[in-house]
């Protein structure tokens, strides 16, 4: 039980305690590392003794290793229990409307999956109709690819409407302009700690000791540039104009009571990708447009877990580092209201959503705000929350 | 004219001064900026005061601009002439038998082009046998994806045969193992030493701006894995395990005799990616297995060019980095002996190749080494060598 005064379902409880990067209006200005605990953050360079948290990012510290961050939350935990930390700790303790969240990490290498069925299966359907929804390699590996880190930027960053080619079935020649189908993709993502050398692939089994966290992602997409550009390498510039992310990484610990068995797979999973321990997580996303709830997609219906996804990842042998990051893909569920993309929430475009304002959107509209968030079970019954990454349409420059 | 006596057809002389990283046998052994020059190192932090010349890679020096790097190029080429220099200058040049070379610079961002019409239409009819061999965007946009920059690693690297999931038409599931179809892929590589912001994208003409030189890449390649996971997302196994390039950076400036008109391109491209100046590059590369010469793709047939690429990855208002990096794609020819990669050579492994020494490849065996070198025109009949990119494959792990 912590000394602060918190409600007691705050879904920034002391089971929590997520890292991120913040600045406060106190003359100094300097980004360094904190934890949140309820409204307020722990300013963790003047009470640990550790440069690593005075750095601008998560990185030095994700590159102790899991015994070192199980060593830091217990100390933290000390620190927001135990009565006689209370007036040392209270004089580091910033309340979060004064300060500023920055990117928590430096991005090495991010990867984005596309690990649930029921939107690789809906995206099959309405990107290639009359084909099989899922492709043949589907149930037998985690489908993923590369992602541009350079344009990784943290919730709140605005997010201006790309320009591109585009070309629709019926039109001869493409044309150039602002994308004219722009979407968002509520995606949970995963950030390594420790890295591994090169030719060592990383087992399901290592998941948790090289895996620092999780937080929210919004894989902004343009689908017209999209379903142009992508044969036969893939998605490029239809992704790579910008990818939100929330500004707390919420430690795997936090998510022990989150940990569910992951749905059945017909066929087994090849040895190598075969389950260890429980991967699963129930995570409840939400996402908002405006302010309105449009979705509400379920983690728990993820086909791939997070492990498989790390072990399938390397098992080429390819190298991880400290700051590597990769997401889960598009979150969706069986029914509609638990699709996590416009993509899919209107086919295509066949059927606008209504928001509960009235307005209609097939995709988003200039001045649109997405807001992405989350919560999970934790210990004794609390809720682990995972914040926001929220971003709004800016129209295209020089228009 | 240098005072150093250089044999007058050195691919390295007074009109190249590539860049890389070097490290000498001299009891420091700390990795620092040097140019070649015939067969020396020149270490620049002692005759260039500037410390960006002491950092462990290139970025520091590319960071500070084009203007700069007019500068410390002419500076150079007056201590490499100028005979009152030559005591100064002598004491800092290494033999190039003596040092090591070190990854040239910290990589940001990598996308890979498919910029080459011969390897995109071979890659088409042997992938997508029966297929139009061009997808209907090629000749509108130069394709590409993004690539793993972790596992960049410097010529001379070897490259361990990565296992993976391969799946042949005949085969009711896919099975796992070392790949049996490992190709090389011999591309040119263009890094970035000033960026861009997000939402600005660099224009056809602003290339030379940004780009600060060019170099070899191999885009090691595992095509039974490529096939078995690309769709719906491109590559990803089956390149991210390894990707080598050469240490030396030839600059722009160093090309300049070397610039072509790009072939003529049906339809016109779109307006953004109109050329300005002439960046087709008249650059000669020469692919060797194992010693014996398999093929001399030709740069100059590329259909897309480097500042076309830049253009194309910016234009949706990506933001850039100094060392982003970018490659062509594989570089092919209209005949067979132009071809740039085992998978279009052995035409999918129908037509294997003999080599001079008799042996018969379709794919690579361990230990196989491929090396891949370049020259292009220079000032006054000189040429411009770029070195080379070499790698040896390895066992799979555990073999």
């Amino acid at each position: 039980m912590t000394w602060l005064e918190l409600p007691p379902d705050s879904p920034f409880g002391i089971t929590n305690l997520p890292y991120g990067v913040f600045s406060a209006d106190d003359g100094s200005q300097v980004p360094r590392v904190g934890v949140r605990i309820g409204d307020s953050v722990l300013d963790l360079a003047p009470v640990l003794d550790d440069p690593a948290f005075g750095e601008p990012s998560l990185n030095a510290f994700m590159a102790q290793g899991r015994s070192r961050w199980s060593e830091v939350r217990a100390r933290i935990t000390e620190l927001l229990t135990a009565e006689r930390h209370r007036r040392a700790v209270e004089a580091s303790l910033h309340p979060l409307s004064g300060v500023r969240l920055h990117l928590p990490f430096v991005p090495g290498d991010y990867a984005d999956f596309f690990g649930n069925e029921y939107h690789a299966a809906n995206a099959g359907r309405i990107f290639r109709p009359g084909a099989e929804p899922l492709a043949a390699n589907w149930k037998y590996l985690p489908v993923g690819y590369h992602g541009r880190t350079g344009t990784i930027v943290v919730s709140g960053t605005p997010v201006t409407r790309p320009r591109g080619q585009r070309k629709g079935p019926q039109d001869s020649a493409p044309e150039f302009g602002p994308s004219r189908r722009l979407d968002f993709e509520a995606e949970v993502g995963f950030v390594l700690g420790t890295g591994s050398p090169l030719g060592t692939p990383v087992t399901v089994g290592e998941f948790a000791h090289h895996v620092f966290g999780a937080f929210l992602l919004n894989d902004w997409s343009a689908r017209d540039l999209q379903a142009w550009e992508s044969t036969p390498l893939g998605p490029f510039l239809a992704k790579s104009f910008a990818t939100s992310i929330s500004p707390w990484i919420v430690p795997l610990d936090a998510l022990e009571h989150a940990r569910i068995s992951p749905p059945p797979r017909d066929p087994e999973p090849l040895p190598y990708l075969a389950d260890v321990d429980k991967w699963g997580l129930d995570v409840a996303l939400e996402v908002r447009l405006n302010g309105h709830v449009v979705s509400r997609p379920p983690f728990a219906t993820m086909y791939w877990t997070p492990a498989q996804m790390l072990a399938h990842l390397t098992v080429n042998g390819a190298s991880t580092r400290t700051g590597d990051l990769y997401a889960s893909g598009t979150v969706s569920g069986p029914v509609r209201s638990q699709r996590g993309c416009l993509l899919e929430l209107s086919w295509g475009g066949a059927e606008p959503v209504t928001l509960a304002d009235g307005s209609v959107r097939s995709f988003l509209l200039d001045a649109d705000e997405v807001t992405i968030t989350a919560t999970a079970p934790g210990a004794s019954g609390a809720r682990i929350g995972f914040g926001e990454v929220a971003g709004q349409i800016l129209p295209p420059t020089g228009s």
